[in-house]
This record gives C-alpha cells, sequence and structure tokens, in this order.
C-alpha cells in the first residue's frame, strides 16, 4: 500500500482500507484544530481513537499550523481535555519558527519581532532567541494624526508572523519598518491559513490574514515553515526510525494538511469535521486530492469494529 | 506631443519639455500624499506652482488613493495648508468607493461594511448608502478566548476596503464572515497602497496592507476603485470638455499614478518627493515609465521661469 498503489480517486474510508491503513502505518501525524478539537471542544470519539491507535502500538504526532501557543501550552491543554500527550510529540508552528531560525544559525544578539500571540515569544525564549513585539505590543498605538513617528529597533532580524487576535497598525507598523529597512531581515510566516476554527462555530480569520497584510506593505514573500511547508518533516525524521512512507497524515485542510502529506511522501486522511467539505473536495476547482476521506477521526475507531 | 511622440525612455523635466507640457495640457491631475504635502506638512513650492497654473487657466484636479477623508474634508485640509480648492475638484478613493456602488445600482437597503476611516462613512452617507463598522468598531473586540463568537449582519451586501490605523481582529473577522457567508456580497479595495507618507518623515503601510489581510482570509479579490484602477477617469471625463490626451497625472507612485495616467492616455510626471527614489525609477525591474520626471512638483515653476 505504498503511494504508488493508491489511485489517484480519493477513496472513502471503509472497514477494509481503515484496518489496511492501521496495518500499514507506524506514525499518525494529527493536525489540532477540526481534527482534535474546535476551539475548546474535543471532537467525538477522539480521546477513544487516540487510545486505540496508543494500544496498538503506533506513534503519534500533533502538527499544527496554529501559533498561537508553544509545545508545552498545547500539552497542557491536551492535559485540560482529558488526553496525555507529551511535548515532544507537538510540532506548532511556534516550534518551527524558532527550529527555522536555529538551525540557519540565526544570531541570538539580534532580536526578532513577532506578530503573534505568546506562543510564539516561548518558543523564541526556549531556543535562545530575544521575541520583542508580540503580546507587549498588543495597546500599542502610533498616533499618525499627530505625526508621531514610532522608533524601531535596528537590530531586529527577523519577522516572524503568525496569527495575532491583538493585531494593530503599531504592529504592523513597526514590522514593516524591520522588513524595509532593516538590511538582511528574515521574514518567516509561521503559515498562511486563510481560517480556522478557534472556536466550536465559527471559521474566524488565520494566519494567512496577517501574512497576507504584512506580504502586502513590506513587498516581501514569507519563508512558511508551517504546513504545506516540509521543513517540520525534518524533526519527525530525526524522531522516528521510519520513513514518511509509515505515516498517515491526519487533517481537515486540503491546501496545507494534505499538501504537507504529499509533499512529504506520507498517506493522507482528509476529515470534513473542520474546514473542508465534502463538497469543497470534490469541487472541479481543487486540484489536492487526499488518499482517504471521513467524516471525523473516529470513523477510524467505528470501522475497525469491536 | 501626443503620446505616440513621446519617446518610450523618461524625459527628466526641462525647461522647453515643462513649457511643452503646460501648453499642451488642460488639465493636470495631482496625486496629494507625496505630491501636494507629507503628513499635514505642505511640500516646498506647491502653493505658488498651482497659482501659477491656474493663472494660465490650466484646470487642477486631485486624485488621491486616500480614503481617510471625504472630499469635504480634503477641501478642509486645503484651506487649512492656504490652498484653495473646492469641493468637486477632489477625487479621493474614498468618493470612488460610494460612486461604484452608485452606478452598479447597489441597493440602499443593503449596508455596507467598512474597514477604514471617517471618509468613506461620509462619502457613502453622500451618496445615500448606510456604512457599518469603520471608526465604531475600532474599540471593538471579539473575545475568542472565550469561545464567544461574532454575529454579522446578513444585510452587509458590500465590503469597502481602506486604509484603517484601527484595524483590528474584530473588523477582520466581520468583514471575512460578509464576505464568506453573505452571498454576492461585493469586496471593494479603495486602492491597494503598499506604503505612504502619512507623516512628513515616514512611509507607513497603507491601504494594501489590509486589502492584503482581507483579500487572504475571504480568499477573494477585491474590485479596486481607487488609483490605478481606471474607474475615476469617467468621472473625470464627464467634468471636462477635453480628452485625456490634454491631461496630465502628476505623481509619487509609478504603480498607482503613473499606471493610472498611462492606462487612461494622459500624459504622466513623476515627482521624487514622496514614495519613489530615481533609482526605483531606473531599477531594472521596474516596466512603469512615466512620460517625464523631476524632483518636486514646484519644479514646473522653476524651469518656466520669470
Amino acid at each position: 500500500m505504498s503511494s504508488v498503489e493508491i489511485s489517484a480517486e480519493p477513496q472513502p474510508l471503509s472497514s477494509a482500507n481503515a484496518r489496511n491503513l492501521i496495518d500499514s502505518v507506524e506514525a499518525f501525524l494529527f493536525d489540532c484544530d477540526g481534527v482534535i478539537w474546535k476551539g475548546d471542544k474535543l471532537i467525538d470519539g477522539v480521546a477513544d481513537t487516540l487510545e486505540m491507535l496508543r494500544s496498538k502500538g503506533k506513534r503519534l504526532v500533533f502538527v499544527t499550523n496554529n501559533s498561537s501557543k508553544s509545545r508545552k501550552q498545547y500539552a497542557k491543554k491536551f492535559h485540560s481535555l482529558g488526553i496525555s500527550v507529551s511535548e515532544d510529540e507537538i510540532f506548532s508552528s511556534s516550534f518551527a519558527a524558532a527550529m527555522f531560525l536555529k538551525v540557519n544559525n540565526f544570531s541570538p544578539e539580534k532580536k526578532v519581532y513577532v506578530i503573534g500571540e505568546s506562543g510564539i515569544i516561548e518558543e523564541l525564549e526556549l531556543a535562545g532567541f530575544t521575541g520583542v513585539g508580540g503580546p507587549e505590543d498588543a495597546k500599542k498605538t502610533a498616533d499618525l494624526y499627530l505625526d508621531c513617528s514610532i522608533e524601531h529597533d535596528k537590530s531586529v532580524g527577523a519577522v516572524v508572523v503568525g496569527l495575532d487576535r491583538h493585531i494593530n497598525y503599531y504592529k504592523l507598523q513597526y514590522a514593516t519598518f524591520c522588513l524595509r529597512e532593516n538590511p538582511g531581515c528574515l521574514f518567516i510566516a509561521t503559515n498562511r491559513d486563510a481560517t480556522g476554527h478557534l472556536n466550536a462555530s465559527q471559521e474566524v480569520p488565520g494566519a494567512g490574514c496577517m501574512v497576507g497584510a504584512m506580504c502586502a506593505s513590506s513587498e516581501k514573500e514569507p519563508i512558511v515553515v508551517g504546513k504545506p511547508s516540509t521543513f517540520m518533516m525534518d524533526f519527525l525524521l530525526k524522531k522516528f526510525e521510519f520513513g514518511c512512507s509509515k505515516m498517515c497524515m491526519v487533517g481537515d485542510r486540503l491546501d496545507t494538511d494534505i499538501l504537507f502529506g504529499q509533499s512529504t511522501g506520507c498517506k493522507t486522511l482528509l476529515v470534513f469535521s473542520g474546514v473542508t467539505t465534502q463538497s469543497n473536495l470534490q469541487d472541479p476547482s481543487n486540484h489536492i486530492q487526499p488518499d482517504f476521506y471521513t467524516s471525523k477521526m473516529s470513523d477510524l475507531l467505528e470501522l475497525l469494529g469491536p
């Protein structure tokens, strides 16, 4: 059941192929928003499904583009929802941003300006970098009406942009100055998701919204470290003794989760518990086809039977 | 001196071609930010140059992408700077947004959600439409941390996005909901300028920044009514008894002012008193060439001599 044997047409998950999938895969990679939870609400059957997979000796990892939390904060969230997950099973785009700087030998003498939330700042600090902006600039305003310009720090060598529910003009202005005026300043996007389910009922603007704003004002394109970029896969490959063909990416977004899985040679399972519907999948304008699709993650458990 | 006689290579303004230009043109179209003023500071020599042009019987119009003010507010600003300009000489992108709805028979029963400042709201109201959002949503927040979703008005039939120095997540979320969920909701951008000189010293993020954010979260592309869109030219042509070849567009941006002038068949004069430098103009990556260029608008006066 390697990728060449799978037909191009996505298959609905069935008892037979669910069993095959579980037998042939050693690690399941799960997106979180829209797969594990919506906002602070666990999606039905998730806990039992994860338990079943663990009982079969499967390795589990959680690969999330949501940069609002650090790995530590995500582990806490899992625990609060009654699921035991360790920090090193979590690969968040906040962690990826810090790791990108690390593997590219970014100087710890330089600062990192953040449009984003505390997750990014925490991961930067854990990696030995100094993150500025983010939550501390949530209330700042440049009083442009009084011709009051702002000063920006010339030692900022990178701007990291992620989801920021306290986005404001000051942050956009500060980051624009860094990218336009600090020579060689890196522009890193945690991800470019258009929207996400940050709460249970609504699809709200995602990091792509903030990244789109910064692309426009800086007239630059970012390096993306979250899905569908394959940057995080290097860390997963170091973690496991097997390759991507033994992994299955489970996600709710075609343009991030499924594309990430396909680009890295994983098997892919699309679930409809998040932002994508079956009619989105089957729309002629969609060219990203998963290996399998099903309504929600716990179908894996139900289809296996008792 | 019709456009076919002009060589493709831009010419520095000289005594000879400045005289020719003034003789051959009946209306001068001026951009404002970076041409007339920077923030609240008039650029040197502007008042005398405008006076000279008026004394020669030239028609003057001010075509600005800055949507923060209405025509009325702009006329006040001109007066406060000692320059007499009437409202109907001003074509702001705030006015253009309202006119776009008008000429497209947008129903006054529907509402218009605004990411932008008071100028857009004022022009919408003058045109008989109901603008919501904008300044009144400057302090609003959706408490996403408490899983608190927001309600949006299903009767919003258009979203207008312009420069908004009080941009916040609430506005982005509200406008995203309107564009994604209200069938047929129009997405209108006043303009897509990356940056602008809203104060005298710094190039700050322009409307393009807010438009980029909304394109990303709505996954839609806007109708642009400001420069370089030629939408406003129809109104200028109705105002004057002559055609575009008798007009000269004077601006500081290649991708808005000069492109607008060229697309409509005007003569074009680039000035370096705003966001564009001579090296930007001569950079091989630039493919927008004005007919003429000079350091600032008042060179027109100086080159004519006494």
